[in-house]
């Protein structure tokens, strides 16, 4: 692969010195070895990294522009080697900023980018024509009802997206299953007084091993998106998640102001919050807006916004989320400045705004609807649901899985044994009776029958097996011994241990089995 | 609790505004509200951090010292809302910088720090009375028979510790697998020779969900230690691999610069590479050393060496490792700085000192030993294995349960239906079949039984139940709809939706009932 990542850096130093301290960056990004220790052309010319250009004072007296290519391959299409080639050791220096990067078209495709970006959001929302608006709860301390009430509060009001405070955080899975349902509800009941569509976005903060579980949990109960900290969660683990969980990723900024509150140095917003947020996955970048209580410029912002929507690969636009200093006297010219395709975010401003949020809500909502011509639509409600994880094509959930006749279930048609025939077998009907129609489980039940004479496939996987006797009497071989298992008897194969289950009477041999939901193929023995 | 966690921020603002600044700040990272919105007198005083003093000019005039104690409950003593906590928000601002945290000993409790610290590290090798000293396998694009020729001459020359550097990485699993080997194999045959037991550090850097399956492959070819990158794979990440996985864990600072470059801002190093990496678990941190090519200041790195090795709770102390500069000449002054504690790490100056990289080893260690008193005693080989990842309690795992009874299993004696009764039921039996016993599955099968008049509680849980009829005719109630359960029949119960089992008959109702392993506690409905 000949492909080239093309970084852009500001370099503050003399001027005569850029040249060796450009050299210097492109070898301790790659091969971090002096330049006389690089004897191998191989290496010279397909590691170390390329300065291809130098444009002296391009920031102003003393900044400089070097442009970096660095061969692609080195990235290994991760993005923590992503992250640790445009900027791993060279952070420890003071005084060089990445201000741009350009990713070749293969690298990008690796990337998943944006599920939903603008489109998904607004058919998630039905909204339309003009930017949304979206609130935090807060404060923490406030009790699980005061908390929803916020919620409730808001979505009545005609408000587009609530999302937790990024303070907001529990002990644990149990009190953030509470919390969370009881911020979802209100909203729920406020869009059906409203007919809207309004969500409420938690804040997905947990230790690394947990962040799936809860994922799961909220997509689960009907949560469309989430709130984010890439840069305390991890890049990866929000890339993940983004990936595999299907919600709208909205991204707070806690945590990387680090790499651009000082403009000498780090990476610019629009590069860490706008292309590499979106790259990991992000539909929407939270990020301060100018004139606030924070110190980004205008020209930032509107680069994080830019850097979120411009043409990328595949990769959907994204939402710029400005917050703090959104107050309502300056909306109109946060809509200039940010255009239709944007979430205004206006925390304190708006609950701090009068005693009723609901009202607060509309006279907000009133003042962007002056400059827009807004166009409410019927949103898409079954937008996404549990089942799209499942990747089901064709769903059967039923809660009542009737006997119709001799062991046979309404709605649960018995089906082949094996579509693969590689590992001999006899007699064997088996019906699938809850795992494969869209249940939320995390494993699967069926049901077997054996004729007589029948036999399963004599073999071995590393999931186990919990098997159940039904009718008749069958054995079982297991690391080649053999046991009887009669009605309500239970057998537990353990990982990678041989096995099979026979039929060895003149009558049907009928059982349970329990598989985890994800598995492995069998293996012959 | 009334624990909190101190904290002590430079601040550089004009003296007359820094009682305001140290206001905002501490409602900033914890309700990120206004004052004036804080009316509850439980959010003032149990949520809004504390200014407990201020410092006028105490790091240099215009830079004031602010100490600000936070409610350490607010961290859920979880290392991403600690961060966050910590330095959320006010990493956007440029004025401030994070000097000191001490935790409370309930919050260190809750972290294991260093598994191995200086003692299990000395003990692994068997080198006592002088500073190790350790190299870096480089520049990236050696096949893997040149990286690996580089860990074996290092122990060859009787170095201690040869760690991968942190820019290679590799495409896959299977690349890692090989290339890793190829460098441990080397190492070992070199102790074979020199009968000494120095170790090879391969750098862990992978996607998030494959961090665990390269660990795990570590282990088990008896690899001893790990690079980390905390700032790059996620700082959660590195907390749950080394509580996990029983390596010694040294930590690199790439991508973490931004945090500590510019000295009016961030996290001084002695912060985040001393305290805040040691509680993550990390055993060693490596840093730029002073007088090398990166900025730091010898107060800087003599800081992180006390943060790493200062009395903090119950964690071991932790191995300081300076790197970068750390030429021949440099070494007493080293030795001078660090005390006999620390790791020399020795990259690009020991692969460019001569043509032999075993001599030049010997050499380096000659100069180490000219001013300590080495003393080698006999490794500890078996110092870990992979069993202490395995910590089951006391399992009774069957591969087959006999029906000893009516509907009584061997080896399963029934239980109590819930030791929590603050939702109501009657009359219920439960046995645990499988899934509590050490079995390897996603899930739980038990067995219920009702008495006639029995009954579950009426209850929801976002986590679904299969229920298949066993004995008798019981009913289920689903959404307030009710119906009868046969023998073999199987209902299968949706997240949240509100359930109980009946029995309304004169005999009893045996149904088995299936869960996923990992659920959530049943709530009211």
């Amino acid at each position: 692969m000949n492909d080239f990542i093309s970084c852009e850096y500001q370099l503050t130093c003399d001027a005569s010195e850029v040249d060796a301290q450009a050299r210097d960056l492109a070898l301790e990004q790659t091969v971090e070895v002096p330049e006389a220790l690089i004897t191998d052309p191989a290496i010279r010319d397909g590691v170390v990294g390329r300065v291809e250009g130098i444009d002296r004072d391009a920031f102003g007296k003393g900044a400089h522009r070097v442009k970096v290519g660095y061969h692609a391959w080195l990235a290994n299409g991760q993005i923590p080697q992503l992250l640790n080639l445009l900027f791993g050791n060279i952070s420890i220096k003071g005084n060089i900023r990445l201000t741009a990067v350009t990713l070749p078209k293969p690298m990008l495709n690796r990337f998943r980018g944006p599920r939903f970006g603008l489109e998904g959001v607004r058919a998630l929302l039905g909204v339309y024509g003009r930017p949304l608006l979206a609130t935090a709860i807060k404060p923490r301390g406030l009790n699980n009802a005061g908390l929803a009430k916020i919620a409730g509060d808001f979505v009545r009001g005609g408000g587009d997206i609530v999302k937790d405070d990024h303070n907001l955080a529990d002990d644990d899975y149990a009190a953030f299953c509470k919390r969370v349902l009881a911020c979802h509800e209100a909203a729920v009941a406020a869009n059906e007084a409203t007919g809207r569509n309004g969500q409420y976005f938690p804040s997905l903060m947990a230790p690394s091993t947990e962040l799936e579980r809860y994922a799961e949990y909220l997509i689960k109960i009907g949560i469309k998106g989430v709130l984010v900290s890439p840069a305390l969660i991890g890049y990866d683990a929000v890339r993940h998640l983004s990936e595999t969980y299907p919600l709208v990723y909205m991204a707070h900024p806690a945590f990387s102001g680090s790499y651009y509150a000082n403009r000498a140095h780090g990476i610019a917003p629009e590069v860490l919050l706008g292309t590499l947020f979106r790259l990991m996955g992000c539909d929407m970048s939270v990020f301060p807006n100018y004139g606030g209580r924070f110190g980004l410029t205008r020209e930032e912002c509107v680069g994080i916004q830019s850097a979120l929507q411009c043409p990328m690969g595949n990769h959907a636009p994204g939402w710029p989320a400005p917050a703090g200093g959104m107050s309502f006297e300056r909306l109109p010219s946060m809509a200039e400045a940010y255009g239709v395709d944007s979430v205004f975010l206006v925390g304190g401003a708006l609950l701090s705004h009068g005693d009723d949020l609901a009202a607060s809500t509309r006279e907000y909502l009133d003042v962007i609807n002056r400059d827009f011509s807004e166009d409410l639509r019927a949103p898409m409600r079954e937008w996404t649901s549990s089942c799209e994880i499942l990747s089901q094509s064709t769903l059967n959930l039923l809660h009542h899985l009737r006997i119709t006749g001799d062991l046979e279930w309404e709605g649960r048609p018995a089906t082949v044994y094996k579509a693969d025939e590689s590992l001999p077998f006899a007699g064997v009907k088996r019906v699938e009776l809850v795992g494969k129609a869209g249940e939320a489980s995390d494993f699967e039940l069926r049901y077997f029958e054996l004729e007589p004479g029948g036999y399963t496939s004599l073999e071995r996987h590393v999931h186990s097996h919990t098997v159940i006797g039904v009718r008749g009497e069958g054995m079982v071989v297991r690391n080649n011994e053999k046991a009887a298992l009669k009605v309500n008897e239970i057998a537990y194969i353990g990982p990678l241990e041989p096995h099979q289950l026979r039929n060895e009477s003149a009558a049907p041999f009928g059982f349970y089995c329990i598989v985890d939901r994800e598995r492995d193929r069998p293996m012959e023995v």
